[in-house]
């Protein structure tokens, strides 16, 4: 399943023989207080940093969420979209639940975007799916529904398929889709990482689709979640996970690590080149 | 398929539903000007420290090599092996490709052993799977031969099965078999993970055997060699590799971690008692 997404003027590809996209994940207010009382305030003066950041440290696409506690998205979230594809050249994932601060950010988003989510709750889908067809965009699709999470893959992947049938319906192809087979944290439960990867297998399998994951979840609470990160991260792009949603100044090396020792990164060229960028962002003054 | 190494007085068990088993790499002068050195001069005193940080670490068995220049591997080889079995009670991997210092190192070592190990080699296989038998100890099988290591995992899996039909017609069953599918270097071939990857999940596919690998091999030359081990132990850990051979000291918490993340550290206690474990030595004095 080949798929792209399109910034003012790159193409970003996503398919199973490319090389792993990397979503970047820091333009969010959640966990950042500093973030949260800057948007608060009317301020996005950190959105061309983290934007840079990010792109210098391998991020392909970049996820822009303003939902902090009193912030109208409809107003903030096109304006963060706008600066961020002002400062880079790259497609946007655009994270709200709110479809009108989805559909005012696609009106401006330059190339071809990212919806950041839909999943099998019916009143997303009867918002979100129209809007994504409207504008032409791709959409993750989380693998839960109003009755939560399942714990058991195979429920997990029937979600992915009604979810499917749906977007079908309003003209959202498969092949506009990234599954989200979701991450609990182990420290709950032992078992989250496998039902994640048993989950990511059994959608490619039976989908033959592209994945997203938000890896760094599962470590909540853990000691050394670099670590936990790393390793999952490793784990799900093996079994197919082919655009993870992660922090690329934290784990860019990880995912050209697991592209290389997938045999994806010919003459480790992607490998070296991310080592480089990041010891270079490591010697500057921040 | 279940198996088991002995110690003085310790049982380790290997098998698909355990937990990884960490095979400690540093009883080895390859690399370590010092410790060949030491061992040129008849100088053990490295051993006991070396045994103690590894199983403080989390090894389970160690390997145990001394083979530098000049030094008679028949006398020094069941020396180290008792000096190691004095210090901590664990499982020997004796590791030579001189039959005699196995066969003198197997008379002494407590428990079953390991032996480090035989090829598809006509040489080996007919000079060291005789002494393996007589012992009853395990040993592990590199998946090549007289002519090399292919870079086709269905022809490293071919060697492992004519390994197999070799060791069974002197009563050396499978379970006494941990396979090696082998590593080379990514630096001159960027399909040498992938390679590894493949023929571990085919020799577990079509043996069900137990898997162990040098997973450092990988990264030779490369920047960030942590970086890759980690990815990779992570990779090869998920395709059934249960016993890796690596430096606790650097990868406990990456084996511990991929064990986690595959739903096999039920609360977690695996990991974060490495984590402990590893924290405690890097604040002693060394």
């Amino acid at each position: 399943m080949q798929a792209e997404l399109r910034g003012p003027s790159c193409v970003v590809e996503i398919g199973p023989d490319k090389p792993t996209v990397i979503i970047g994940e820091r333009i969010n207010p959640t966990g950042r207080k500093v973030f949260s009382a800057e948007l608060q305030a009317g301020d996005l003066s950190r959105v061309p940093k983290d934007s840079q950041a990010q792109v210098t440290a391998g991020a392909q696409v970049l996820d822009v969420n303003v939902g902090a506690a009193g912030v109208d998205e409809v107003e903030w979230l096109p304006r963060a979209v706008q600066m961020v594809q002002e400062t880079v050249d790259v497609p946007v994932s655009i994270d709200s639940p709110n479809p009108l601060a989805l559909a005012a950010s696609l009106k401006v988003a330059k190339g071809r975007a990212l919806v950041n989510s839909v999943s099998g709750e019916t009143a997303k889908l009867n918002a979100l799916l129209p809007v994504v067809a409207e504008y032409g965009a791709m959409v993750i699709a989380l693998c839960m529904d109003d009755n939560g999470i399942p714990t058991v893959p195979e429920e997990r992947v029937a979600i992915a398929e009604r979810i499917l049938e749906h977007a079908q319906k309003v003209g959202v192809g498969i092949e506009s889709i990234l599954f989200d087979p979701l991450v609990m944290t182990v420290g709950a439960d032992h078992r989250a990482g496998r039902i994640t990867l048993d989950t990511a297998r059994l959608l490619k399998e039976k989908l033959g689709c592209n994945l997203t994951v938000g890896a760094s979840n599962a470590s909540h609470g853990m000691p050394d979640r670099e670590m936990i990160n790393t390793v999952f991260l490793a784990q799900l792009i093996a079994v197919g996970v082919n655009a993870p949603i992660c922090n690329p100044l934290k784990n860019a090396l990880a995912v050209r690590a697991s592209d290389l020792m997938l045999g994806r990164d010919e003459w480790a060229m992607n490998y070296i080149q991310t080592y480089r960028a990041l010891s270079a962002m490591q010697e500057q003054p921040k």
